[in-house]
């Protein structure tokens, strides 16, 4: 331990990076990077009050509670911010085992090669019947 | 496998990021999220062809080399972009076991709790010996 690095309070830098930072969920058991979103102040001082991650949808333009629509929300176990206090990492338990909208574990089920991109994810859900497409 | 899901060749959207999108850097054996940093298409395309970690330092307007300075260069194992393509996830090898510029393994060595933040990581090396402040 290094109390001596310790400052009184580091927050993230919501300001100094024009309201939005990214914020990484990874699972909280295996070490999975399930996705990254974007957080701002608000999202943010709710995902620490409540236990649940919210997001700032870009898109949409407001906050996105993760798992409002498919249900599969994030507890939220411990939070971290980096040194220069503009990235968040969220460990989470993800409820229903898929963090990604396309009913992957994680977002990042396709791996980049010198042939090109292949799926390497297995999928946990049928976005069709999350979703109600 | 989805290899429905599969298109011929996803790439990173740089074009719709303006530039720069997030890279997250991940050891590749026991999962710490180690850092994030940012990657243009210069960047991204070097790291491919090298198997070394490159980023666009934001601060300084260029490309970076990580470890030209400090010698601790991050070896590439796998490469992942996310499902809507504008995230990057590096699975790394650490040289040196610090990725963070202040001597820690991993630049999230700070954990937020409800009494404030706390450093939770053990420093590797002391930054003034490697960057000869």
């Amino acid at each position: 331990m290094n109390q001596d690095l310790d400052p009184t309070d580091i927050q993230p830098d919501f300001a100094g990076a024009g309201g939005l930072l990214p914020a990484i969920a990874q699972d909280h058991q295996t070490g999975t990077v399930l996705m990254l979103a974007w957080m701002n102040a608000e999202s943010y001082a709710e995902t620490l009050a409540t236990g649940r991650a919210v997001y700032y949808s870009r898109s949409r333009g407001r906050l996105w509670r993760k798992g409002e629509e498919s249900g599969n929300i994030q507890r939220v176990h411990a939070v971290f911010i980096d040194c220069d206090a503009d990235t968040i990492l969220l460990r989470v338990e993800q409820v229903g085992g898929a963090a990604c909208h396309e009913g992957f574990q994680s977002c990042f089920f396709r791996q980049v090669t010198p042939e090109g991109s292949k799926i390497v994810g297995q999928r946990v859900f049928d976005p069709a019947q999350v979703y109600k497409l």
